[in-house]
């Protein structure tokens, strides 16, 4: 069950353009690559990209990780060179895979269109859907919402 | 040992002033987080940093984490909301942790005080050391260092 992110962290969330997203593969080694995302609820979403790649490996890699080991963290933060003005939210939890044409890409499609225009080009609902059950957050500096772009 | 990486990578990696940093905990969860780092000789370094932490868990959990799983992943990436412009590299290895005052802070801290100058106030030899030993690189989008700023 997720956890009641608090106002800021929520904010922060909506704010941010990218994060980036940490799972583990059957070895124990971690994955991190950067993703789009939506906060509903308490749970980020985040499709299952499927623009033509140097490397399919490393997009599979991420479902398969997932398919084995459902912990994953994403963390979010601000990069200044001032860097009194540095901070970052980290959430870990439990991340899930949702076949294409759901329930919860009805709901959550729109949310993704709506934060990322680039996306009325393409079929979010034909794609790959994690979801990402909150269940722990950590953050770091003083979260300053106004200062993401 | 680390492998070769290729120019482009390197010029990338040099121009990024963030990366964010997985390691993976003894429970098998994920931890990223963004970090200052630089190349040197194909083998990515980062300070542990000691500034005062609303959360000091998070900082020690990588530690902790190397300690107990070697295996460690690094991103860099250029986000623009032209997405046609995106792209990472991503790094696996093997992290070690070095403790201060050692052989390779001589080496690695005027690096990392030529790249960021903010660091010059703070005495970088008396810190712990992460060593990233890059063995896999996959890579995503055109590579541009030149749109890093």
């Amino acid at each position: 069950m997720a956890n009641q992110l608090d106002a800021t962290v929520k904010r922060v969330l909506n704010k941010t353009r990218v994060g980036h997203f940490a799972s583990v593969d059957e070895q124990g080694v971690p994955h991190v690559v950067p993703i789009c995302f939506v906060l509903d609820s308490n749970t980020i979403y985040s499709l299952i990209d499927e623009k033509p790649k140097e490397s399919k490996d490393s997009e599979l890699g991420r479902v398969r990780n997932i398919r084995s080991n459902e912990s994953a963290s994403l963390v979010v933060d601000y990069y200044s060179e001032d860097w009194s003005q540095l901070f970052w939210v980290q959430l870990r939890g439990t991340a899930t895979l949702t076949q294409p044409e759901s329930n919860i890409h009805e709901r959550i499609v729109p949310k993704l269109e709506e934060k990322y225009p680039q996306y009325t080009e393409h079929n979010l609902y034909a794609r790959l859907l994690i979801t990402l059950s909150v269940e722990t957050t950590v953050s770091w500096g003083k979260l300053r919402p106004d200062r993401l772009s």
